[in-house]
């Protein structure tokens, strides 16, 4: 019997990327799962992360830190304001100031190198162009760009590998996302989407992660497992 | 009068990285130095990289540690031996043990992030395509599809912004990088190439980067005002 592909999966710690790697793990991949600590506001994350890890037996978990609060231009690595209260169709129009200039190329950037020298061709992210903040780089012809990208970046790409960014969520309703992680087993009171958390395990309900996420389970007819602040 | 444009100037400390700033300030660039301290065995040049800095009186600089030694992969990240003694004709043609999984495109990747908060359009990266130790993400065509990638990547982008990565040495020799340095007033006795350096200052004379290095200053008649280890 031969070996299963190995994949690196960004795991964030929240529900997207949770859902991701229970997608990645059913198509059978051996997962590495890949953290970054980004000095994020919301660093609870990066310890839901660790337990989803756990949880789903991944092989190596590599938490890697950054300090893109050096760079600061965010209110998620800087002490700028989180937006709350947004209209949810008012998301998608506007780039909020929780956007994180290039992070997901950064991220993907790591996720190459370690794929490299794993020898694996697969990297999965829990990119979403629906329900989201209206960040450029969740966008199909972004990763399209960064898997090109990565073909000439790489040893492995000039030797004739391919990279293949999967985004299983992209063009997926939260609603839809809860729901296929439910059918994979996700355990969604582990996972945490807030940018502003109140205290560990204590979401806003405010920010935009949270409006998403509420609006996902509410049309699941859930209640969110995740505690909430009550405001 | 206005201000001079902004530009990231990727500087490792090595000798085409200072030739870069060089060149992007005689340009007229207002310049914001990027150094990586990636885990790297010749930390040395990240001591360099912050002597180069303020020899060119850079607007700011930013040390980034990451810690791409817990990928592995590469004799710079890892215990694996640095390559001695190489013909400098072998170079080109096989990549070493050397090259650095996906390594540009995490330095161009945190460039982008700090250009974006910047305001600035420009990057500079000191890589390249001919005397060189046969690195991808040395190509131009890898340049290219970073440009178009960091496009799509940036809200600036998607508001209009057009990054351009300068590469100024990227068709030169070795001899001719110095001798455009030496007409800029570059002090090479600041900066470091050798991938395995015996000691602070002493540079082991027979890695790739040092073999290139002695024959770029043998071509122009020069010793390398740097150390070397006697053998």
């Amino acid at each position: 019997m031969s070996s299963p592909p190995k994949a690196v999966v960004l795991l964030s710690g929240g529900l997207d990327s949770t859902t991701t790697l229970a997608i990645a793990k059913h198509e059978g991949f051996a997962c590495y799962a890949l953290t970054l600590e980004y000095g994020q506001r919301h660093a609870v994350e990066v310890e839901a992360a660790r337990q989803i890890a756990l949880r789903f037996g991944v092989v190596q978990q590599v938490v890697m830190p950054i300090e893109l609060r050096r760079f600061g231009g965010s209110a998620l690595t800087s002490d700028l304001p989180v937006p709350k209260d947004r209209p949810l169709e008012a998301m998608a129009e506007t780039i909020p100031i929780t956007y994180v200039p290039a992070r997901n190329t950064i991220f993907l950037a790591f996720a190459l190198s370690w794929a490299e020298v794993l020898g694996a061709s697969d990297i999965f992210v829990g990119v979403n162009a629906l329900d989201y903040s209206g960040y450029p780089d969740c966008r199909p012809e972004y990763i399209e760009a960064f898997e090109k990208l990565a073909r000439l970046a790489t040893k492995a790409g000039v030797e004739g590998a391919t990279f293949k960014v999967h985004t299983p969520l992209i063009q997926w309703s939260k609603a839809e996302i809860i729901r296929r992680g439910l059918e994979l087993g996700v355990d969604f009171a582990l996972t945490t989407s807030c940018y502003d958390p109140i205290s560990a395990g204590l979401a806003c309900g405010r920010c935009d992660a949270c409006l998403l996420r509420l609006r996902g389970f509410a049309e699941n007819g859930m209640v969110d497992p995740r505690g909430y602040a009550q405001s």
